[in-house]
């Protein structure tokens, strides 16, 4: 029973896996970097993007593709912001994105006039870990109300990110959170990982998150102020 | 491929059922209500814990069954408080507790010395939905932190649910959070749902909830101030 089991979701993964390669190969050949944002729900990963579509959508052309367990609400709140918006089909109860729901989103996105494509995940700190959908990098979004051992306790998602986000930094002074512990514990889990310290609600600290967008798409001007 | 792979993870869900009706009957027989709680990662469901078992520890025998995907810091905060801890063997980067994981967990602790049991679940408002512990009723936990929208992004969890706790109210001051749409939104998902607004962290609206605990646990007596 558990053999049969592992050996299904063995092929399962590969499967995604091959349709996740076919899914970098077109984006590379289109010259578009891409991000896959992860996190619990409620870090913050729409928010964040809300504010990049806004700061950065003059300069840079993001395409987005969204997936949710329920609802079109992120995407909702997206599409005021980019013409450049692909809600991926989640069907009710799945826990992650696939490379196929990517793949299948690709076709509705001019790649030729897309600078830079993020990918927001479903809210979820574990299961999206396992599934490569095509991008370049994860970026992992924690808020500081989520408590400083959210690496140690998953930690495949942070081994498996570049870069980190820990956001809602305006609420550091109402919390007992110590980030530079909470920096400590996710280095201890990934020593290569590129630290951002946002509030997505206030702007704080942004700047630097938008001179890192601008310079993946190859665009060399500071972001804007 | 898609066929074989729903057969199998209906076999997997129907022994998980049949291990949760035995945990089930277990703690009947023993007269052990029994709480599953839920969240996303970082919604305070050990803080609550912590809480309840200091302030009804010396009123409630509470036993605690907690599961992590990595680490025992959950454990270990909450073993300083309770005799009669069990920590189930989550294996790295399962994303659910399951009824096996409960049943195994029982045999470790004295049910006709306990009054109460809470199982602690890993921290994922998609998956831990489905899986049945043998518990009497799932109590969902989210932080206001996250955003009014939770329950309709997540609407298995909270569907599944008898009570909310909707907790970090501390917070509210500094957050733009509107709690009577957060309720409208769960509501909507599940009419029948019980709610109860706290900070485990200061306390705030605390008593409301040992008011219940001491009810389900059949205590009569009036919960401590």
């Amino acid at each position: 029973m558990t053999v049969r089991r592992i050996e299904v979701r063995e092929k399962v993964m590969a499967k995604n896996d091959e349709l996740a390669a076919d899914v970098r190969r077109r984006l590379a050949e289109s010259g578009v970097p891409s991000l896959n944002l992860v996190s619990s729900p409620g870090s913050g990963k729409t928010s964040l993007l809300e504010r990049t579509l806004d700061a950065l959508g003059s300069t840079l052309r993001m395409a987005v593709v969204t997936g949710d367990v329920q609802t079109q609400n992120d995407a909702d709140r997206l599409a005021a912001r980019t013409d450049r918006l692909v809600q991926a089909v989640v069907t009710g109860g799945a826990c992650h994105m696939d490379a196929r729901q990517v793949s299948s989103a690709l076709e509705e996105i001019d790649l030729e006039d897309t600078d830079l494509l993020f990918v927001e995940n479903v809210g979820n700190l574990v299961c999206p870990a396992s599934w490569d959908l095509g991008e370049n990098a994860k970026v992992v979004i924690f808020s500081v109300t989520e408590g400083e051992d959210k690496p140690l306790k998953y930690p495949r998602m942070f081994e498996r990110s570049e870069y980190c986000v820990i956001n809602k930094t305006d609420l550091l002074p109402y919390l007992p959170f110590d980030m530079s512990r909470a920096v400590e514990y996710a280095r201890q889990v990934n020593p290569g990982l590129r630290f951002f310290h946002t509030s997505a609600l206030t702007g704080e600290g942004m700047e630097e998150w938008y001179r890192f967008i601008l310079q993946l798409a190859g665009v060399t001007e500071e972001a804007p102020a």
